[in-house]
């Protein structure tokens, strides 16, 4: 059975049992059909008195084509954990529409350990991204309404870095000029269209504590410049107000199940390259006032991942994880190790070997946040006994317990050993999290820490333009931010194809960005792709409703 | 109090109440909250052997900027209804976001006729016209990438028509070029943007009797056309399969409520004139199963709106209207009488009188049809008994019974006298319901049909290219199409300056359009806007969250 097999025969139970299963009453939720609800905001402020549980980062090692398993690690932990009696919930991201039309599919887990209704999940769900892409594109058409009516914030039309977005793989939209067709239609303007979320609306979306914090950064996001350089920002053009009303209903988080009928919070989904890759710090924060335990996702590996969550996330919404776990896989590790994809289903300890390299920096870089670090080992049946044998001995001989968890096969019973090492493990009391670098430090010397202590590198380069405007963002106060690095998530260097453990080499930044609003400077080392394309064959190809007007082909 | 105090201070009943005045098992609802809901198209399946209740149709004289009241009459019509003791429901389009953050306020009636919860309905409700717009735009991105991936269906690129969607006013996006930026990005072109309302999809999502109806037209979409004109349609692109995924669930008919606690069915807004402007097939059809009466409205003055609601959507749907309602106001009879808007609150008998000649082409129009006919005189608190008196008098005198309505101010209760008119019109048997022409005449014929019958038009003229592509659709099958036409709303004329009953001008064809999925030939004759943009000082600089987290300045 494929993903959607599973998911389409799987019995779900009403949405208000879920609530009630952490306490909820049903009058906290406003229903989006029978299976899905959002949990109101002014329900989660009573919350505010309660302890909070123990918050359970899963992070990865550095991914592969083979696919590592953080999501159903996430839920499938999720699982386990309520499976020994403890009240968990998961906090996931909201997959983004666009791309399930294009190569991949869904992001609601896999197997048997994953979140449903999976098609409202990965397809509209309850309108967030169509929320976020709204107050995004009317901040856009404010500025060119702004400028059509007589400029007199005095932009600089080149100088305009707002984009239009739209939840969509659309590459001809990338770059295009808009205003076009004389003077009933404005000025025409070079422009273009990221994808939903890579939207910093997203990201603000995503680190806002409540309404007004939502707000307070729409109003700070800057969306052009003056001819000498001055800042214009969305609250200049009265913005935030509207772009609240629009984001009102959204901001309350969503409530699902696992197919364990356990509750999941899935709520944002910012991009992990130029923004911090985390679910809403709303739903965390509830998640963890609900549950005594809450099991949460960052993106990519935890270089990028887990640093984001702990320097950005963590930093600006008072968070602290107690327990990061690695995720690995077998078939990954080889492909560090130095085995092509078409050869991961033979047995290879040698590279199995290798390829920990890259578990082990991982391990190694958790333990600089001063987190208590756990490996899960996702299990496939194609791995061998030796192999994932190994896996648990290197681990062991770097101080880290790693389990073999088989939830995609079994759900939270396959992953019960690694529940109740993350209980052992938050028993006793721990030093609290610390981020790797203090924000007093210059953003310079900010990617230098990153770069040198995470990535090994020996320095970061940037050309005299970029270091300028690094300057500048110093100048104008934007220093003490915390910076967000965009790079490949496929080495720790800035070559994909430097697998394992590279070090010694130099990371060039290429760009600087401001994301005021989300409150970070995004640092861009490589190509970065905001708005994705369709290949040949698109998904799309195959996904229609059948004869009983079920969807067919969505995975 | 304005209309967003009114309806928020309305005390809403949940609604599974409201379904069961339908008789509608709460099973069937797919709750969004507590006051909005979809119905199961599985569940009205389930009634199709029942019969229907009277359909009458809402209409209006001419349009004038002192407004007339088509939706607070459809509103205030479905309470009387009620309160003289009948199930009656009302059908309502959904308004469009982008305009709210405009010009214009929302569109969900005024005063004490309206439907709530208001603010849903007025910006995302229940997500409809992003799955529309999503589906529209996915549609666009395939067309690119199949060009971009070796053109295998030979797109000519300067002949395609499908252009993309927002649902935001954004004069930037009417003209554009795309696919900017080299290889990566796709073959540069001109393209652009409309408002969603104005998307082919809308109306075939409007117009569809069910999922495979639904998929079945949206297949038929002409997209492009190749070097030897030969259209490409969106079934050869493989999209209506995705697209009808991504409509699925919005084309399941929302339930709100009046504010007297009526059903109200709002599901569906395409543009009123390069579409049809009518509510979905499926709502008015879910509601005549369901109710004694439905109350539904056409866009703009009965020559535009209710002959598309007859030639249109009756005749595609197998519906017939049992009513007509004409509906007039004191004020905008005057400004046909040659008023200016500021002198409308003066009582101006002769002007009165000399404006009744709008109202008298409307009724003679409408007779056309064999469809019953009454008058609504939507009362303000500036007119005068005299004024009112007159309006009777005249169509009396016109053999149609005139009814002044002030459900505006007084709801349902304000309405009963046209009510009673109604339940006595319905009851003794009526002929069927004719539309204006049959669609086996020539494209050009059914034109000069419609404006010498109901524009009183000696004739059409149309350039040789114009003339020579209404011969190739012909050709090439579409002939038995009915036609779509889209001129000034402001006159019987193209001249939006000519008010009254102009007769004797010219109606010059300026070009026309398929919506092969749709069903019909889009007829322009004039400008057309299909995208606004916003005004100099646009709403949304007074839209805004207030201490308490409520909103503000929608209205």
């Amino acid at each position: 059975m494929n993903d959607i097999d599973i998911a389409q025969a799987a019995s779900l139970q009403p949405i208000r049992h879920i609530a009630e299963k952490l306490g909820m009453p049903e009058s906290a939720l406003q229903p989006f059909g029978h299976h899905k609800a959002k949990v109101d905001l002014t329900y989660l402020k009573t919350l505010e008195h309660k302890p909070d549980g123990k918050l359970i980062l899963v992070t990865g090692i550095t991914p592969t084509p083979a696919g590592e398993g953080k999501t159903t690690t996430t839920v499938g932990l999720t699982d386990a954990l309520n499976r020994l009696g403890h009240n968990a919930s998961a906090c996931l991201r909201e997959p983004s529409l666009g791309p399930c039309f294009g190569m991949k599919g869904g992001a609601a887990g896999g197997g048997y350990a994953q979140v449903v209704p999976m098609e409202d999940i990965n397809l509209h769900f309850t309108g967030d991204f169509h929320a976020i892409s709204t107050a995004h594109n009317l901040l856009s058409a404010l500025i060119d309404n702004h400028i059509h009516w007589g400029n007199e914030l005095e932009f600089d039309q080149r100088r305009i870095v707002w984009r239009r977005v739209m939840d969509m793989n659309d590459r001809a939209l990338r770059q295009i000029t808009c205003g076009l067709g004389g003077p009933n239609n404005g000025f025409p303007r070079q422009d273009g269209f990221d994808i939903t979320v890579a939207s910093e609306v997203m990201a603000i979306f995503c680190l806002a504590r409540d309404l007004k914090d939502l707000e307070q950064r729409l109003g700070n996001i800057v969306v052009g410049y003056r001819r000498d350089e001055t800042p214009i920002t969305a609250k200049e053009l009265k913005a935030p107000g509207p772009m609240s009303v629009l984001l009102k209903e959204a901001l309350a988080p969503n409530l699902v199940q696992t197919l364990e009928h356990n509750p999941a919070f899935v709520h944002g989904g910012p991009f992990a390259n130029i923004a911090h890759g985390c679910n809403s710090v709303i739903a965390t924060r509830a998640a963890l006032k609900l549950s005594d335990y809450v099991i949460t996702e960052a993106g990519f590996g935890a270089d990028l991942g887990a640093e984001k969550f702990i320097d950005i996330k963590c930093r600006s919404a008072g968070l602290n994880p107690d327990v990061a776990i690695i995720v690995a896989t077998v078939r990954a590790l080889k492909m560090h190790g130095g085995v092509n994809k078409e050869a991961l289903d033979t047995k290879n300890i040698d590279a199995v070997r290798s390829g920990c390299d890259n578990l082990i920096r991982h391990i190694e870089n958790m333990k600089q946040f001063d987190v208590p670090v756990l490996v899960a080992v996702n299990r496939f049946s194609t791995d061998s006994d030796a192999e994932l044998e190994l896996i648990r001995d290197i681990a062991k001989f770097h101080g880290v317990s790693a389990e073999i968890c088989s939830h995609w096969s079994d759900g939270g019973a396959g992953t019960e050993a690694l529940a109740q090492q993350v209980v052992d493990l938050t028993q006793t009391e721990q030093p609290l999290c610390q981020p790797l670098y203090n924000n007093n430090l210059s953003l310079w010397d900010k990617v230098h820490t990153l770069a040198t202590r995470l990535y090994r590198a020996d320095d970061i380069t940037a050309d005299q333009k970029t270091r300028d405007h690094l300057k500048m963002l110093e100048g104008a106060g934007y220093g003490h931010l915390p910076v967000c690095i965009a790079k490949t998530q496929y080495s720790f260097s800035t070559d994909p194809s430097l697998k394992g453990a590279p070090s010694g080499h130099v990371v060039p930044i290429r760009e600087v960005h401001l994301s005021a609003g989300a409150g970070f400077v995004v640092v861009v080392c490589g190509d970065i792709m905001t708005m994705p394309g369709l290949p040949r064959e698109p998904a799309a190809n195959r996904i229609r409703l059948n004869e009983q007007g079920n969807i067919e082909g969505l995975f």
